[in-house]
């Protein structure tokens, strides 16, 4: 049994909280300062309100002023923020941070520095550390087809952590595995990361087909939807998460694997990138559907506008030409530039040999 | 303007003809001994029955015994037959066939000969011409995500159109592309045949996680679907796709692209693979299955069938080990030797480096 802190109470990071209390732990769930209301609810009622699930046995709620009592003693601390929330954890914990212990963040996400340079957020994070503290503590990333609401349901989960240190794996995977959390191990945090970053904005493009199906009057005579156009962006998706995994030197096979197409197809299946994806495809401006999701998370526009800096950079230093990824400077006009335009599709495929179009 | 015919009037062969019509065409579709209604209801009321729309212009149709006046002058054949009709089709083309004529083929599969060496169907096709003929006539393959609802309904389309010969592409890429039919050649057609072969197997396994949610009594307190574990077996799927690819020499970057991960993604989004998968994953044997379904064409069972020839001949020979393709191996368990049992998940990706589990 340890002691494990999860920091962040949405959906994902209390998630977590699920297969660790069947592993009997002793689980602190700390809400950031947005997470006042789900705390209130999980210490009055156990209840989680997003989640829609009772908290798990041996779960303790705790506001965010009661961090340092939370995190005092802890082995593990679940990063639970969002892709905005990254600076802040990192900040937050610094002063609260032992020697010896893991950080494991389930954010998805890339930052883009100032020069454009794309940088993991288990860095960002450990960027806000202090030096002395950066090599005392472990970093590691969840990544891989989770859907929380179905990992609170003990439903089977397949999920890869990542970790420069395959120690560090051994300690997370025998605190997280249980029979229906299935866990695989990576030193490729690298690729990992990229992987499950990206997907978020190409299941936009997905949404943008079933949005542009309504837009034109939902199914026809026939009942046909718009999967073929779906697909056709999916495909150009994972190609795109497999150039920009090699490009940064992770492994392109996961483009094909748990964290590149199995992690985009989950995604796929509904939620928020989903639902923006199909206000642009029903002929919305991204500022128009931002303000019909409003005060929704929205990470997958989030890593669009990342996305916005890093490749007109990576173009100019001559790392990748004006013809790669076509559908993320897609996704950029769309969401970066607020453009209305249709899906790219014949600048598709461009570089997977031997396919070519003219 | 060319002559072109399309042997076999089901969904896929039959939609071809909505781009050739608009292309301006004079397109004879000939219905095989199967196809007797459907070819009445196109000469009586001009509408395809299971397309449910009106023919297309230019389309004319034919019965299996004026196939040889349909054929008369023709420059390119559309094989449109499933994969139980590709030896039929060859012997009945044979006699048929001039020199310089194209056959391309909308066919979904692999053949394991005798010692379980496994066939793309377009050379299953060839092997039934006569060798001087074999020569003197080109083959070519579609793959790529097309669902044929679509396609009729000129929705946009993706296709991979594959042939040795690069001209024979570019004549069949002229005839065939229209605004919404976005058609990219390949010279690797065994790549191609591969991936497009195997999607239906693996959509099986998404099926199957379906048809399990559904035995466990569907959707829980909060919702939750098990889309998780439908993604970790799309992943799954993907990377025996890769694998086999690569083993019989095709390009195993298409695995993420649109034969593969585009293809799979849209064959999971229903029809008769989902079905199948489903009523497994509700806990019917195969067989149980089969009758349930009964009178309808289920490629994924017979490129399963295949593929449970295939898999003992290749291990035995040494080409891959006895780990290798656990999600066809559990899928030719449920098909052919017509047991129940749960997706084994935690055999999956052991050799997608550097993932590891233990």
């Amino acid at each position: 049994m340890s002691k494990i802190a999860i920091v962040g109470a949405g959906m994902m990071g209390t998630a977590t909280s699920f297969p660790l209390s069947d592993n009997g732990h002793d689980i602190r769930l700390v809400g950031t300062h947005l997470d006042s209301e789900i705390i209130r609810s999980c210490q009055e009622k156990q209840v989680h309100p997003r989640l829609r699930r009772n908290l798990p046995i041996g779960v303790k709620p705790y506001y965010i002023d009661q961090i340092v009592e939370a995190l005092d003693g802890v082995e593990i601390i679940v990063s639970g923020v969002n892709s905005h929330g990254v600076h802040w954890i990192g900040q937050t914990l610094a002063p609260c941070l032992k020697p010896g212990q893991i950080i494991i963040s389930v954010t998805k996400g890339l930052e883009a520095g100032p020069d454009g340079h794309l940088l993991l957020l288990t860095d960002v994070l450990a960027n806000e550390l202090p030096l002395s503290l950066r090599e005392q503590v472990q970093m590691a990333a969840i990544g891989g087809p989770c859907i929380a609401g179905e990992l609170a349901g003990r439903r089977e989960t397949v999920v890869i952590f990542g970790s420069a240190s395959s120690e560090c794996l051994d300690t997370l995977a025998n605190a997280f595995r249980t029979p229906y959390y299935h866990i695989w191990k990576t030193n490729d945090i690298t690729g990992l990361e990229i992987c499950v970053a990206l997907k978020n904005a190409y299941t936009l493009a997905v949404g943008y087909a079933a949005g542009l199906l309504d837009k034109q009057g939902g199914l026809d005579c026939a009942g046909a939807h718009m999967y073929n156009l779906e697909a056709a962006a999916f495909a150009q998706g994972c190609m795109e998460m497999e150039h920009l995994t090699r490009l940064m030197g992770g492994t392109s096979a996961f483009a094909y694997g748990p964290p590149g197409a199995g992690d985009f197809y989950v995604t796929a299946q509904g939620g928020r990138s989903v639902e923006l994806g199909k206000l642009l495809g029903k002929g919305h401006t991204y500022q128009e559907a931002r303000l019909i999701m409003a005060g929704e998370t929205l990470e997958a526009a989030a890593i669009v506008h990342q996305m916005g800096k890093a490749i007109p950079a990576m173009t100019v230093n001559g790392i990748i030409s004006e013809t790669d990824f076509p559908l993320m400077r897609y996704l950029v006009r769309l969401v970066v530039n607020n453009e209305r335009l249709e899906i790219p599709l014949d600048t598709f495929y461009n570089y997977l040999n031997p396919i070519i179009r003219q």
